[in-house]
């Protein structure tokens, strides 16, 4: 295993720190957990935003951290989901009167804990909703889900509800277009290689030299199918593909995401994009918007994911709004 | 080799044709060049601002043309310097009447080839100034290169002198400022893995299970030693040392700018921070800002590299004035 790391036990808690370090004008940590905070909260009369999960996504989840995006981010151990009582400690310092809401991917772990720092907070007096993500098209149950998983798309509801706080919306206002966006993205994988998680030292699993994954999940759970690889062009059509066919997205406008895994050179991303872009021009699908690059990785997993939201005039206001969080461009 | 392309000659033409179908409300492809420029140019009176390259850098260069930033950026062949005509047609399409500013990597062919072009602009009435940047300390003389090579902090020139340009300095104004920022400022990156060039389908070179190399190019050139394996904080410790034997620092902000080269996950780039910020502190240098995440890659080379720029309040206006170019953040 070839990392720049210290200890292997302990590179969630380092990143945190050297989050904080880097943008000590925007954020923090606060003290003793792996939450990281916009320096200002709570923003009184505000809804706080919080999100979280395992590590290993960067910049995921903590780089959306900022004023028109996230209040905290809750960082678990690699691939694991945060504990509730990190997860309150993030509600609470955040709330600034107005209650807080949570944007959870669907992952077992991450919905019980998130769901239970929800009920602790509400003993304490703090309203929380939330949204849950499920994105992903290519299993209905996987090894960590029951439902489908969320991957990617979680960042464009990141985006969408932080515009909606920041703009002094209601938690009930929030929720609602909470799930109006999330009814409308969807998104799907493919992976060229493995990561390794630090603390296991090799590799979650293998594919052979020739071989592609299409349909994996985030943290290495099995796909749709194991195949010989096939050509950018090939990729882009079967990713295409799968999302098209799980949503009418005829005559509608979209907003597209092409993400990098990790090792993938921005290079690929956009020889995929050329081809997704024909292929939505040529079903009359209207492109308002494209996000290409890094905004959830798998580690060092080589591969992209495909992502489309279909748009309405407030959707694309929101994702239009200003951010100041660091990682969304 | 395992990548997502359709043809190893055609990487850089579809590329760019997928940089001008994402941003299609930002940027155009000159037809028939491998330049992408900002939608609106020549901007009347506006300096235009020309940079460029070998591609498998990105988002270097093509990523940082927007309002703000760069106004062409010209994509050579995979690590492989733009030919003069295309840069020619880069400069003729971003004169707005004012000249032309270009920011060169130093390069032998990269020099030779954007020096022939100025000269064939200049021959059609076109005034031409250029910076060279060769803030990689790591070597002298390298592969591709008399003197010392252009990394990374390029990016960091190309904001300042795209923001001078946008708020209406003259030729000569940023010509002053362009050669203060690059007196001003030093890199150097480490690497763990090689990365593959696709007309080539192998690895540039090879380094073993266990090694890293301090000082590499970002095509691969030979740097200072080929040495074991060591944690992230000594690899900081090596790289921000000869950062900070090159040019006194004491007493003065900086620009900190942790870039990945392409395979390394952000966590370990944070990780690397942590380690960079506490060394800065220990000297009394104070971090202005700090930019963290994929600036110039090489491929999917994992490793990583350490930027210092020493401020004043002008560059520290220019760093942070806005821009709309999409990789910069």
């Amino acid at each position: 295993m070839k990392k720049i790391i210290n200890n292997a036990n302990e590179v969630v808690q380092e990143m945190v720190e050297g989050i904080a370090a880097a943008y000590p004008d925007a954020v923090k940590q606060l003290p003793e957990t792996s939450v990281i905070v916009r320096n200002d909260v709570p923003v009184k009369g505000k809804v706080g935003i919080v999100s979280g999960g395992g590590s290993g996504h960067e910049p995921a989840h903590a780089g959306y951290v900022g004023k028109g995006m996230l209040d905290a981010a809750v960082s678990g151990e690699v691939f694991t989901s945060p504990t509730p009582d990190q997860v309150l400690e993030a509600i609470k310092a955040v709330d600034g009167g107005n209650g807080v809401f949570l944007v959870i991917k669907n992952y077992t772990g991450d919905v019980i804990n998130f769901e239970m720092a929800a009920e602790l907070a509400e003993a304490e007096g703090i309203d929380v909703e939330q949204v849950v993500v499920n994105d992903d098209v290519a299993v209905e149950d996987s090894s960590f889900t029951t439902g489908r998983r969320g991957i990617v798309g979680t960042v464009l509801i990141h985006k969408i509800v932080g515009s909606m706080a920041e703009k002094g919306a209601t938690l009930k206002e929030i929720k609602a277009v909470a799930d109006k966006a999330v009814a409308n993205v969807r998104s799907i994988g493919m992976a060229l290689t493995s990561c390794i998680v630090p603390e296991a030292g090799k590799p979650s699993f293998e594919l052979g030299e020739n071989e592609m994954e299409i349909g994996i999940g985030i943290h290495g759970e099995p796909g749709i199918e194991r195949e010989s690889l096939k050509s950018s062009n090939e990729i882009a059509e079967r990713l295409a593909e799968k999302v098209l066919r799980d949503l009418d997205y005829s005559g509608s406008e979209v907003a597209v995401m092409i993400n990098g895994l990790g090792a993938t050179p921005e290079m690929e991303l956009f020889i995929v994009n050329k081809k997704v872009q024909q292929i939505l021009k040529d079903k009359d699908i209207h492109v308002y918007r494209t996000y290409i690059g890094e905004f959830m990785t798998s580690l060092e997993m080589a591969g992209c994911s495909v992502t489309l939201m279909k748009l309405d005039d407030e959707l694309k206001a929101l994702l239009d709004a200003d951010t100041a969080a660091p990682a969304f461009r």
